[in-house]
């Protein structure tokens, strides 16, 4: 079984489970999902990060780690358009000095929180077994629940049109650099970008650019049933690659993953005011590409597919 | 640093963020979380399960995992007095037939889910790395996410009363036998039974006995600020420890945690209409003790106190 295998699977089982009164808005398969609670909408995203995947211990300062795994939730509210409102961390760690590595991360992840005016509701933190053999690394799942903008409806993959305009915020590639640090640890997540952006104007659909541009766009390409091209020369890349020759930056760009900057789309006269107008503090919103009609899939300008080889560890259900 | 000092410590860090408008009605420290999310009061638990500590995974089939871990939040919800409506999930699996034991464990969740009417939201699915030599041992971290009953308000830790008497559902002890199977894997969260519970008369404390009763009413006594004095003729034991002497069932039904029943309080004149009318279907409703006033602990009748050895590898902050 491949991974979008299961989580193809995973969204079938969740659709068809027969419930009284289904409360769910927008199920598995998104950047987070939407439920009814009371009168509410609910935004929920699910992030885990494991020691060796996403982050390396012996390298990383564990506030780093807390820091990122609130980050990374934080950065899947964004996508939907929301704002996040609280936290909920369930941490494993290693038996030796476990408790100490748990409030590292802890104050990592509330130094994160405070920046963008979330509470930390709750947890679980678990000390791996030393004397059953069965030490184990270090785990951190953070959940982030949060609300709509106060008049700001959430923007799922799923909205892009043919003729839309394909953006990004920001700069892709090099989030990682040789010793395992660089952004991928120390991004801010697009929060208050996101609000930015759909204040001036009507978004279509918006993922979060975690697992590379070529993989993400194909996310949004596959929800919304379209044929996403984007142009070579419009990727925006990171300084962090100018040593290299123009094809591997081009390739790092789409592929290195963990940028989470905010790829969307919106119609050809939205998206001519927001490149006019350039609403988002601090980052530049670029056009890379259109979407048009066809067999969902992401392409090139002359036809020739953009293969998806980004960072596939995690697979956000 | 012990493990009540690092949940202390996480109650205040949180307690000392500094938020506009603060949306939390019940922080760290309780079952679940409760927060204000637009007009609605959102009760939130997360509890992870981790391999060697929870579990085995090499003899424990991988739905009896996906159903635990679901359940244990669940009962949380239970012991909040509120009614569960969606899950996220969040899963590390080994890189050998990984997404199959994810497969499997998230079947066993849908099913438990579907006993509860609770809806799958999403997740996030990560499988450990093995060519970097960080193979892990599995992880599930599960999020719950609830509403009050219609008419009923949540019941914390924290509302027990000199005066009231401490009551517990069904019996304690031998929830793990020896092959590592049992009551921790096959028990049912007292979703329907803590509502019929809570529509039956006014509680005013309650906990679901996770660690064992002799440190779940220690939370109890501490939260309320109230000396729980327990009656040792009135601990349910499990027919379970029918085979081992008198003191070892004692000390069994104390200490040995995961009985996920649930320990309350009430008024002596709604303890006396729960004892005599036994509300919940299928389960006895036991007196076990009082509460009095004076310094927070937990004590047999003759004053001498009750050790906490029950199972602490979770710590639910």
């Amino acid at each position: 079984m491949a991974e979008w295998q299961f989580i193809d699977w995973v969204r079938n089982e969740s659709q068809g489970q027969k419930l009284q009164e289904n409360p769910v808005v927008l199920g598995p398969g998104d950047d987070a999902g939407i439920v009814k609670i009371g009168s509410s909408n609910v935004i929920a995203a699910a992030d885990m990060l494991i020691e060796g995947v996403h982050f390396k211990l012996e390298n990383t300062q564990p506030e780093l780690i807390g820091r990122k795994a609130l980050a990374v939730n934080l950065s899947d509210i964004a996508a939907m358009g929301c704002r996040p409102v609280c936290a909920l961390s369930s941490i494993a760690v290693p038996s030796q000095h476990g408790l100490d590595v748990a409030q590292r991360l802890t104050r990592g992840l509330i130094s994160m929180a405070n920046l963008h005016n979330v509470a930390l509701l709750g947890g679980d933190t678990n000390t791996w077994n030393s004397t059953t053999n069965a030490d184990g690394r270090t785990v951190v799942a953070v959940t982030v629940l949060g609300e709509p903008w106060p008049g700001i409806r959430p923007v799922p993959r799923s909205g892009a049109r043919p003729g839309d305009v394909v953006m990004v915020t920001g700069t892709l590639g090099g989030s990682l650099d040789q010793d395992g640090n660089g952004k991928h640890l120390s991004f801010s997540p697009r929060v208050t970008e996101s609000r930015q952006l759909l204040e001036a104007g009507s978004i279509t659909a918006m993922i979060d650019l975690s697992d590379g541009l070529a993989t993400d766009a194909s996310h949004i390409a596959r929800e919304s049933a379209v044929h996403i091209q984007l142009e070579r020369i419009s990727i925006p890349i990171s300084r962090e690659l100018d040593h290299l020759d123009a094809d591997t930056r081009l390739n790092r760009a789409m592929t290195d993953g963990e940028d989470f900057e905010l790829l969307f789309t919106a119609p050809p006269e939205v998206a001519e005011a927001l490149l006019r107008d350039q609403p988002v503090q601090g980052l530049t919103i670029s056009r890379i590409g259109i979407c048009k009609s066809g067999p969902a899939h992401v392409s090139w300008e002359d036809g020739s597919v953009v293969p998806k080889r980004g960072f596939e560890h995690g697979m956000t259900t």
